[in-house]
């Protein structure tokens, strides 16, 4: 147990005045305790309280945990958890449950009465996540440094005749000669009009003159995420595509200038979007300018439009303004920042000049 | 929207003295109207009402949805869906809601008061995808041959110097190869002492002679997946191993045989933890018999002692029995069986007899 993140999160609790919390987050119990076990559909739970107590509850099948906490409460596949964890919550106090908590979980411990009620305490544990100390800012430095060399790995797999599928599916034996462990999310590969479906999958779609190129990628290193985006065009470009592309360009880098302790998330989204509409685009550029990553490649705290919280220093985030005109072009350019004193540190240093490879 | 399907999912709904519910899950999602897509951190829904009407909500930047459902509700990345679920909602009547909506969802909608209680409706639709239709059951015949030409290749692997990591990283291409387009699950690759972990993560561990060589691995083909074990020796083999190696393979075979409809599934655990138990190894059998599998690998509805239903013609679950002794030896045996209307399919036709590989 990490007991400076576990007093941060108890002192953020009693701010929303909860004296108590139910944290099911495999993620969030990791960086609690230090313990990480993908559990799919059985439970894994961390009970804290104010009083100081705190609880795991894991099943035997799990990698032991008897380091994570003092108090380990395990059961097997022939045993419901929830009495279990009934037996240890104060019936009387209202409980923090995180926003994933799943519904298989959380309606029988209501109907077990195991709290005076039930309230979403997720934001305890991801405004604590949210701000990255000193070692966890170096590890996200690490997981991006690698995700810049593998930009250029993949670059340099654009030739006539490859797929989608084929580039992506290398991708993971390079991050893992690179030193990571994983992709952070399913890699996007696009090519031509398949760039302008911000979520295409990759596929068997054969690379062609002209075409843009997008490359929507992250890895996981030491469990932290890093995730980047840079869009090619291949064997030429017409005047419209580097239109699209250097207007994107102008917004990603609008919105990194302006990042600094006390301006909003909705300022910075507002910075690239402004550019986009400004051009004729803004129907176009349909998502939210970022995310916050670090632990998950998506954690909560959009850099969007309604979220009006100032950034604090070492948060992290995407900058990824795109442009999606359906079956003609799509483009996207994504850096992830780390809020510092004065301004930002971008952790991504692959080029961002249009280029068009041969 | 699959007609028959939706009138089952109502009629398993109003057994429980439900008129309503909520489904969250992808995969339910996808069998009820064929529109599937991951909507991760955002939210997709689908609301049933026995009064005959469904409300897909979806945000706008998944893919488009209009033809899964008549009435479809978008959003997106501003908006708050849970006042568009509310709106549709009977609040008079308690709501059903599947077993994996997360609180994020239920708590917000429970203070809407978008229903008079919530309760766990995810049997409802489970119960309905536990009973494979003949055309589900020729995909998972399909899904598990291609698992069994895969276990040739893994086979072939097996080789000096070779680590686990690189058998299981090779796995997917074969996979594609072979017509599948995902593994169902990270595949499981174990060397030596690693197959006693039974949920070990291939690593850089290298195969040395007299290991034992366990593959616990499964594709999604078409959506359906498969997931078989199968446990070798390389080099040799001792008599201690065999001995554990033919009483986990007498286990599966019994478990197998026993099969049939009005069995339960506690039953069919029975048969092979009493072989296992009598051979002196019961404690180290550490996990159920098996699991339902369909369009999840782990679908609801365990073989274990605890769950007394008969099985059903149609339902398909894993036959898995396994021992386990810490830092010596691991052996699982794992098959598909579909239940028949006198017996069972084995999905599965991968040898089982001992074998060493040179």
């Amino acid at each position: 147990m990490d007991e400076t993140r576990r007093a941060q999160v108890i002192e953020n609790l009693q701010g929303m005045g909860l004296t108590q919390a139910l944290i099911s987050d495999p993620m969030s119990i990791y960086y609690l305790t230090g313990y990480y076990t993908e559990p799919y559909e059985r439970f894994l739970g961390l009970y804290l309280s104010a009083s100081g107590a705190s609880t795991l509850f894991a099943n035997r099948l799990f990698p032991d945990a008897s380091a994570a906490c003092e108090d380990i409460r395990t059961f097997d596949d022939t045993e419901d958890p929830v009495p279990m964890v009934a037996a240890v919550t104060d019936h009387g106090a209202p409980l923090g449950v995180d926003k994933k908590l799943a519904a298989r979980w959380l309606v029988p411990l209501q109907e077990a009465g195991a709290a005076s009620a039930f309230k979403l305490g997720s934001t305890a544990v991801d405004n604590a996540r949210s701000v990255k100390s000193p070692e966890e800012q170096e590890l996200m430095r690490a997981a991006s440094r690698t995700n810049d060399k593998a930009m250029e790995w993949l670059a340099a797999q654009v030739h006539e005749g490859v797929t989608e599928q084929e580039i992506a599916g290398g991708l993971l034996d390079v991050y893992r000669s690179l030193g990571a462990q994983d992709h952070s999310f399913a890699p996007i590969v696009s090519f031509g009009a398949n760039a302008a479906d911000p979520h295409h999958s990759p596929d068997g779609t054969v690379l062609a003159k002209g075409d843009v190129v997008l490359f929507d990628v992250g890895c996981r290193r030491d469990m932290y995420c890093s995730d980047m985006t840079r869009s090619f065009f291949y064997g030429e470009s017409t005047e419209h595509q580097r239109a699209v592309y250097e207007c994107v360009r102008r917004a990603n880098e609008a919105a990194e200038a302006i990042v600094r302790p006390g301006v909003t998330f909705a300022e910075i989204d507002r910075a690239a979007r402004t550019i986009i509409e400004d051009a004729g685009w803004g129907q176009y550029f349909t998502h939210r300018l970022g995310h916050q990553i670090g632990l998950e490649d998506h954690e909560p705290g959009d850099v969007s439009s309604v979220h009006d919280e100032p950034v604090r220093p070492g948060q992290c985030f995407s900058i990824e303004p795109g442009i999606y005109l359906p079956g003609d072009v799509g483009v996207r350019i994504e850096d992830l920042v780390i809020v510092t004193e004065d301004g930002c540190e971008v952790l991504n240093s692959y080029p961002k000049e249009l280029t068009v490879l041969a």
